[in-house]
Parts: structure tokens; C-alpha cells; sequence
């Protein structure tokens, strides 16, 4: 059940294919270039491999328990989270201003990697922390920030995001929970929360739930919501804790996985009131909420990567040591370990490939983040930041759909042994199942990359990166006379499916005010064939690269050129079918007249 | 979680795709015409629904438990088992000179996709049963068929496959169990057995184990391998229950799914060895086990169906029930049924047409089965014979496959409460994934297609398939100036995906020789490719019917119709990019140039 993190493969991809260089070349990151990137990565991967990995069975084999409101961290929980904590883990991506590490986002992502491949439940706490950390650092007052943020990084408190109600999922306008203002700037929240990860616990003296919420005079829907700091501690002037305040936990969830993060019921306001401050303006909590869900959406995005990686790196020893079967090409008279067989290597390559793309897609957008935030040029940060907000949905959604796959077929690597709960290989299987759902379904974060990021532009970023990809092909055809075949093959396929999502593009932007329907119910497959394209070009580029710098390490560059060349012959071919799978719905015309009474 | 068997989609398929009138045409089955069918499959229904499908959950909260070597059945098993093998149930597709019911396996089929639905732990102990009884029809002596077969009919016994060892999984030819002559005819068995499904429990007086063993004579291999009964209790010349042999289930595994079915280590012969009676001859048992093993993959495949079916019934009722956002095309002003919005119905009809199309491919091969055991033309006992050999890999590993997709949808359409145990939907996504392991991989499946089914006839039977696929193309061109476009639609797409699968077809049988690796990697997209096409072309045949029907029923034929369009639509573009994924591998020029050391 060991984990090493991908060190090489992480800084190749961040200083070749998502411009380390340049991001340490942004005002107040310059310290972080290679050198430092390659010293964080190294020690957040001690840390993860020795100390979160190997609790992560134990995680799923005790989870957390629930007991008279307390809850009780699964076994060496508590320790090893004061470890994160004391190494300054929280802080990372945050301002050195609130005693976070001030690093770049593309530094913070391949370790937020690294944390959640060694242990997804783990992750969950610093992963919600960080959203209340920048909804704080975003709209609330400079008091606020003082006061919370740098108990949010040090670790002694931690943060959680309290959105979903059993009548309120995916749709927001349906939050019921009450805040009535007491005439003394704080108001009393009553309500009830569900699925609050972390919500409850013991590793940390104070959790900061942020809690959207109805003031009295709010319009209906999404527009009269705003957002409230509901500490579960009462908090005196001089920052020490106080009495309990009035929200507490009433169940938590027995759930498919991540079973060592608790899934609270958060009951507010059930003896008197929970005290609770508002951020930033009234009704504009939705807005904040945003802010913290982006954040958490790419870390949910990693979360896919992460869990794929882990289930690829077990599958991998396995193939590598179980010995099954004779060769199909008669190279050998006995039974060779199962990596020889084909299937394996390609259900190997698949899980290799996707996880790869995934990757480099990933830390790519979050190049694009940093710049958004902290280039001089106001332009630049809008385009970049256009960029990164078109990306985002496509890194949760697409990541974490591929890590189903990828858990998946690293169970059917290891053939009976991995429905067999002790192989560990089912686990990764269970766990990543919550990815797609939480913060956003798929089709949630489809609708998004549907509306607010093509639509609202008439599809200029998209039309903006498949140019980017076209001077990708136009390099890889430059390669075509070149002894390796993959190039010209690659090049194909980029260019197919290149076209294929500019087809669909055009679909969505000229359909979605005369047929809803029908662009929505290719929203999903849009997203699916963006992440397949946009991922296959970043295997593009990476191949370009390692072509240059064969010679310099012929087999880590010759396996990139090579996995590069899988996803474009395995994976990129199905751009066409997704494609005539979205314009295939013709609203009222098509399938979409199936009757809700024919289901 | 309650289960409603889809009669009338199942007298649909056996009516007007599976040829029941044909079937009820043989000798032997005169009386298997459409009246019986229905009065068996609504007698089915009843039991399936009323008393297993309630357990169902039940067994997953409450597995099979081990103490002592005792294997204890979950709650309400062991009374339910008696109410099957009362109703006779056990026994409907074996002939009634062994008590059984004589009915054709395309009656058989749907009453097994019920018992599964309703339960896949309970069923697995059935399946095992009618395994080990086909391997006796087909192999045992005369006293042996007398002797075994009524009891396991009656369900006073039961049967097991003993087949898998610690080093022996896919690879029968590394089996160690030994079986030593002991000059009277019997002979006495030691060795260990993994993964023995309902290899132990308390269902039923005895158990009747069939173990794969080697005599001390055997040649090494797969040559060398032969099959014995060995029953839990001796068995007395008039049949009573003797004494307890030397087999014994020393522990039961921890499953990521079908927790109630126990999956027993067997250890044989730890106390002067076990009891074993030779079937057939010695050195024949993989070609004996082969045949219990038919019958179990196809059976498989249908748990596949089985619970593809229940989980979409199960996320359509969630669907309909739960309130959740505006509908996109503004056509209501208040938040809606979720099954209103495109995505959920895109997921949906996914899970729809997955499995209406795996079942309609099943029942046909089924009926290919009865024809090829029961025409009285030789030369149409053998062509039929042949067609359903090639359906079975592709019922196998395609059906158990897209369980995994569909039980994954059904998670997905309940958001949030999918992650939840409590809701029931994440069982289904769990069981499933034992199935495209168990009775031979999904890998397995494929080079059985590959070897078996398509090189050593050259591609024939694939062949004449694609030329009855040409006809029903034929036919949709000839609706093509209906008013409904459905027809020219699935025409287009049902014939692009005829040639891709002609297509790769010609590869497999061309490359095989000369390129081996090239071709085992590509198997198992050949796999899924043939289960596209062939499952797509059911359901266009199924639309042709439904439009010469319409107006008998016009909600339940537009479904199918509509339905049939979806698959060619939405499923059946895949169908090109599997053949160029396929033909990509290219040997030692591609991607398989990946070292092993490079994964």
C-alpha cells in the first residue's frame, strides 16, 4: 500500500509544459523557480509517503466514529494531521502576510497531488480549509482575515463549507437556513446542514464553518443568499477559545468511501441560535461561496489525478510481480508475470495515460491561476484568468470522471485478488465514486463550462486555446520526417479532435438559445470530449519536449513520447464519436422526445 | 429498493428478436410457446420480487458469516432458498427425466436475469448449481446424472466449480491439486481451492464440489487436468447422507461486493484426503469444466443485465421523485423533477439502451442455444451452435462491462445520497465489479473470441453475422422515407459500425500470425466493438418491429424506438474509434514499444 510520489514526471510537467520560468518570473514569486520547487516537493513527499499513506487503510478499515455529537478521528488521524500542520503544509498557496508559505499555486498543486494520492479522507480537511482560507482572504473584512486565516494555516483550526441541505443539492435557491440579524452585528443562524465534510472532529481545537444562509428581508433564490462565519468555539477578543457555540453534529454518513472523513448532519441554531457574522454584504453569499467552490473544484479536479495515480502505481507492482499465463507470442515456454500480457499493458498504458493528461491539464491551469493573480498587466491577468476559469470545470469534471475508470481498471488489473477488500485495490475504486458528485456533479460543472464559460464569450477562450492547439500540430507535422512515427500519428489525431471540439463549440455558442435542450444534454459529453482533447494536446506538447531532450534520459522521454502516442491512437479517436453524440440530440427531433412516462 | 421485472420488454425480445416461435417449433419444447413463457416469467416475477429482492439489501448489511469452519447464509436466506427450490425453480431449463422443468434455456434466460436482479448473492449459489448439473449431463456416467442431478434440481444439494488455486487464476495449467487412484475407483483429493463461491453454507443438506485435480500420471499443463465430485457429506448407495468427506472451508474472503454469497478457501485432504469420483476421462476435465463454464459465462453475462436492470430502475424512480433546479429551456418557473433535466435523461437513456441492448443480445444467444441442442438438422445444430460459442464471450464480457458504466450512472443520478449506503444504489455499482472478473476476465473473454471464436474458423461466424446485420441496414433504408428520421439515423450508424467491426474483424484474422501482441492488445476493444455493434444491432431490429407494432402500443413501441435511436446515436459512434484504437497497436513500431520497465 505504498505510495511514491510521481517527483519526476511533477517537475517535468511543471517546467515544461506549464511555465514554471514564468510563473517565478511574477512579482513576489521570485524564489519559486525549479530549485525550490523540486526542495517543497521533495519534503511534502516524506511526508505523504511516510506518515498519510500508510494510514489510508486504516483510515477505510476504522473510519471516523460519531458518539453523543463528538467524532472521533479514525486511529493516528489526530497525529499525523499535527505533523501536516507543523510542517506548514496548510500554507503553502497562501500570503506569507497570514504566515502561509506565499508560493505559487502551480507549486501548491503537485503537492495538494501527493497529499490526496497517499490519503483522499485525509486531504478532505486542509483540502476545505483552503476554500474557507481564500472565501476569507476574498470578502471578508481585514478583522476577519486577522482573526481567522492564520489559525486556518497554522492548523489549530480548520475550515469546513456548509452549502447543501436535504431539500438543497445542485440547486442552491432552495438553502432554507435562517440568519436573524441581532441588532449588534452578528446574527443567529438556525438550520440544517448535510454532507458537511469534516464538519466535526478532533483534530484540530476550533472549526470555522462558512454558512450560506437566508437573512429575513432576502429576495428568493440564488440572490438572496449570503454567507456567515459560524465558529463551532466562541471566539474572545484576545483569540482564545470561548464557550461551545450553538451548531452541532448530530449523525455522520456511512458512505461507499472515504470512510475516515466524517460526512456531518450540522444542526444549527437548536438551543437558542448559532452566532454567526456576516461576510461581506448580504445576499451576495453565492458570489463568496463561488470563490471558495473554484478553489475547491481544481482540488476536487486533483483529487481524480491523485486517486488515479495511486490506483496506477498499485497496479503496476502487481502486473509486475503476479505471475499468470504463458506469452501470446510464444516468447517464453512458461508462465510470465501478467505485465507481459498485452491487455495488461494496455489497461496499464490507459490508466498511465489519462492520469498523465490529467495531470499536465491540471497544473497547466494552475500556471494560468498564478498569472491571473499576480502579473503586472491588468490584460494579461483578465486573459489568463478567463483561461483558468474555463479550465476549471473541465480539471474537476474530467479528472475526476477518468478516475473511475482508472480505479476501475486497477482493480481488473489484479483480477480476483481486487475485489478482495484486503488488496486495497477495491478502495481506490470506492473512494474516487464521491468525486464526481461533490462540490458540483459533473453535470453540474458541464452546465458551467456550458453557460458562464462558452456562451458568456460566444466561445472566444475555447476559440483562443484551439488555436494554441493548432500551433501544437503544426510542430508535430515539423516532426513528421523524423525516424519516430509516433509524431505524424499524434499529430492526426490532436488534429481530429481538435476539430471535433471546435465543431462542438459552435454547436453549443449558435444552439443554446433555440435549443436548450439539446446543448444541454451535451453538456457532459462537451466536457468529456474538452478534457480529451485539451488532455491529449498537453501529451502533445510533452512529446515535442521529450523529443528534444531524448538523449538526456532516453527512457523516461522515450516513455513520454510513447504514452503520448496511446492517448492519441486509444483515446483521442472517441473526440469524433463524442462529438456526433452531442449534435445527434436535435431537441424535440431526436431522443430527447422520449417521454418522462416512456422511462 | 424494490424490483419489478421488465416482463413486457422480456416477451418482447423473446417474441420478436429471440425467435421464440421458433424455439417452441422443436422437438421437445412444443409446449415453450408464448402463453408458457408468460405464466412462467410473471410466476418468476412473484418470487423474485416478493421474497428476494427485499433480502437483497439484507444480505449486503449482514454477509454470510465463518466460525469454525460453519458458514452461516445471511438472515433469511437459507427459508428463501427453500421457497426456490420448492417452486422448482432450480430446475427450468434441465431436462424432466432428471425432474427438471424441460423448458428451453430462452425461458430459462429471463427468469435468471429476475433471480439476479433481485438478488446477485442469492443467485450466484443457483448458477453455481446449474453448472455443475450441465458438467454432469454432459460428462458424468449414467449413475452419476442419476445419482447427482435430481438432488441438485430439487435443491436438496447444491453445486460448486472448483477451479481456481492460489497461483492458479486465469492459468488452469498451473493447478496443483493432486488426486490419487486408490484402486477401487475413487480417489482421495488434496489441495487448496480459492475463490469457491457458496463453496460452503447452510442452505442446503450437501454440497456437490467438482474440482479440478492432476493424478499422479497427468502430463504437466493444461493436458493434464481432470475432473471429480467430491461431496461435502459421503453419500450412501441408497442415497442418504454419510459422513462429512475431507473437505473443509477454512475462511471466507472479505468482498468488495456480493457479501452475502460466501467465496470459500477449500481445503481438501488435511485429514487423510478427500473422497473424489472421477467424471468422464481423466485428463479431460478443463475440456468438461469448459462446458460448466459456458454456462456460467453466459450466466454472468446476464448478472450483468441483471443488475444494469435494477440499478436503472432504481435511479428512473429516484429520477422522478427528487426536486431539484429550474428546467433548462425556462419552460417552468419552479424547481422540477430531476428526470426533467437533459443530463439526468441523457443518463438515463444511456443505462436504458445499455441494457435493453445486452439483454436482447442475450436472449438471441440463447436461442441459438436451444436451436443447436435441439434441431433435428445436424448441419443447423452445428451453425447455431457455432453463432452462440462467438455470443458468448462477447454476453460475457460486454454485458458485465457496461453493469460496471451503468451501475456507475446510477450512483451518479442520485447525487450525493448515491454516495450514501444507506440509499442502496452504491450496492449495485459494488456487486457489479466482481462480474466482468469472475468465470474468466473480460481479458480472458476476448482471447477466447480472438483464438476460438474467430481465428480458427477464420472469421466465418463473424462473417455471416455481419452480413445479417447488412439486412437489417437494408430494412432501416427502406423506412428511411417514413416520417420518422429515427430510421435513417440508425441506419447510418448501425452501418458505420458494421464496418468498423468488419473492419477489425479482417485485422484480427489477417495480424494474428505475424503480429500476435499487436493483435491480444487490441481483444478486448474487439470485445466491446462486437458488443456495440451486435447489441446495437438488436435494438435496431427491435425498433423495426416496434414501428410495424406502433399503433398496438404506441408509449412502449415509441420508447423502443426512441431508445434504439439513443444507442445508434449516442453508443455507436464509439464504434469507429475502438476499431482505430485497435488497429493502432502495430507491434513493436507502437505504443506496446513501451518497456516494461517503463511502467
Amino acid at each position: 500500500m505504498s505510495y511514491t510520489a510521481p517527483i519526476k514526471d511533477m517537475l517535468f510537467v511543471l517546467k515544461e509544459l506549464a511555465g514554471l520560468d514564468e510563473v517565478a518570473g511574477l512579482p513576489g514569486f521570485e524564489e519559486a523557480g525549479l530549485d525550490t520547487a523540486q526542495a517543497v516537493l521533495e519534503e511534502s513527499s516524506k511526508l505523504c509517503g511516510e506518515v498519510l499513506a500508510p494510514l489510508n487503510v486504516e483510515g477505510d478499515r476504522n473510519p471516523s466514529t460519531w458518539k453523543d455529537g463528538v467524532v472521533t478521528a479514525s486511529p493516528g488521524f489526530r497525529q499525523a494531521f499535527r505533523q501536516f500542520a507543523e510542517g506548514g503544509w496548510q500554507g503553502v498557496q497562501h500570503p506569507s502576510e497570514y504566515e502561509g508559505q506565499g508560493l505559487p499555486k502551480l507549486i501548491a498543486t503537485p503537492c495538494i497531488e501527493m497529499l490526496n494520492a497517499s490519503n483522499l479522507s485525509f486531504a478532505l480537511c486542509p483540502l476545505l480549509t483552503d476554500g474557507a482560507i481564500e472565501a476569507l482572504l476574498t470578502a471578508g473584512s481585514e478583522e476577519q482575515k486577522q482573526r481567522y486565516v492564520p489559525k486556518l494555516i497554522s492548523g489549530e483550526w480548520t475550515g469546513t463549507m456548509n452549502l447543501t441541505e436535504p431539500q438543497a443539492g445542485s440547486d442552491l435557491a432552495l438553502v432554507r437556513t435562517r440568519a436573524e440579524p441581532q441588532g449588534d452585528g452578528t446574527y443567529r443562524v438556525f438550520g440544517t446542514k448535510i454532507f458537511i465534510t469534516w464538519g466535526e472532529h478532533d483534530m484540530a481545537e476550533n472549526i470555522v464553518h462558512l454558512v450560506l444562509a437566508r437573512t429575513p428581508s432576502a429576495p428568493e433564490g440564488v440572490k438572496g443568499i449570503s454567507l456567515f462565519i459560524v465558529p463551532k468555539f466562541m471566539i474572545g477578543e484576545d483569540g482564545t477559545l470561548g464557550a461551545r457555540n450553538d451548531v452541532h453534529c448530530v449523525s455522520i454518513e456511512h458512505k461507499l468511501g472515504i470512510k475516515a472523513s466524517p460526512t456531518a448532519v450540522l444542526q444549527f441554531g437548536d438551543h437558542g441560535g448559532a452566532v454567526g457574522y456576516l461576510i461581506g454584504e448580504e445576499n451576495r453569499g453565492l458570489e463568496y461561496m463561488f470563490i471558495m467552490m473554484n478553489a475547491a473544484r481544481f482540488a476536487v479536479g486533483m483529487q481524480g489525478v491523485a486517486v488515479a495515480d495511486r490506483a496506477y502505481q498499485k497496479a503496476v507492482a502487481y502486473a509486475k510481480e503476479r505471475v499468470q499465463s504463458r506469452p501470446v507470442d510464444g516468447s517464453a515456454k512458461q508462465a510470465v508475470t501478467i505485465v507481459h500480457h498485452p491487455d495488461v499493458r494496455r489497461m496499464l498504458a490507459t490508466m498511465r495515460a489519462l492520469t498523465e493528461g490529467a495531470r499536465a491539464l491540471a497544473y497547466v491551469a494552475a500556471a494560468h491561476s498564478d498569472i491571473a493573480h499576480c502579473h503586472a498587466d491588468e490584460r494579461v491577468r483578465a486573459e489568463h484568468q478567463a483561461i483558468y476559469e474555463y479550465l476549471v470545470p473541465i480539471v474537476k469534471g474530467w479528472s475526476t470522471e477518468l478516475s473511475l475508470d482508472v480505479t476501475s481498471l486497477g482493480v481488473q488489473v489484479h483480477g480476483g485478488m481486487g475485489f478482495i477488500e484486503e488488496t486495497g485495490a477495491a478502495q481506490y475504486y470506492r473512494d474516487a465514486r464521491i468525486l464526481p458528485i461533490y462540490e458540483g456533479t459533473t453535470a453540474i460543472q458541464a452546465n458551467d463550462l456550458v453557460g458562464r464559460k462558452t456562451l458568456r464569450d460566444g466561445g472566444a477562450v475555447a476559440q483562443g486555446l484551439l488555436g494554441e492547439i493548432d500551433k501544437t500540430v503544426e510542430a508535430l507535422k515539423s516532426h513528421g520526417d523524423s525516424s519516430d512515427s509516433s509524431f505524424s500519428s499524434i499529430a492526426t489525431q490532436l488534429e481530429a479532435g481538435r476539430h471535433a471540439l471546435a465543431a462542438v463549440v459552435d454547436f453549443v455558442v449558435k444552439q443554446a438559445k433555440t435549443d436548450p435542450n439539446a446543448v444541454f444534454a451535451g453538456s457532459v459529453p462537451y466536457l468529456k470530449l474538452a478534457g480529451l482533447v485539451l488532455g491529449g494536446w498537453q501529451m502533445a506538447r510533452a512529446a515535442l519536449v521529450a523529443q528534444d531532450k531524448r538523449a538526456e534520459d532516453p527512457s523516461f522521454h522515450g516513455a513520454k513520447i510513447l504514452t503520448a502516442r496511446f492517448f492519441a491512437e486509444h483515446l483521442l479517436p472517441h473526440a469524433a464519436a463524442l462529438q456526433a453524440s452531442i449534435v445527434s440530440a436535435k431537441g424535440g427531433e431526436g431522443w430527447l422526445a422520449l417521454d418522462i412516462e416512456q422511462f
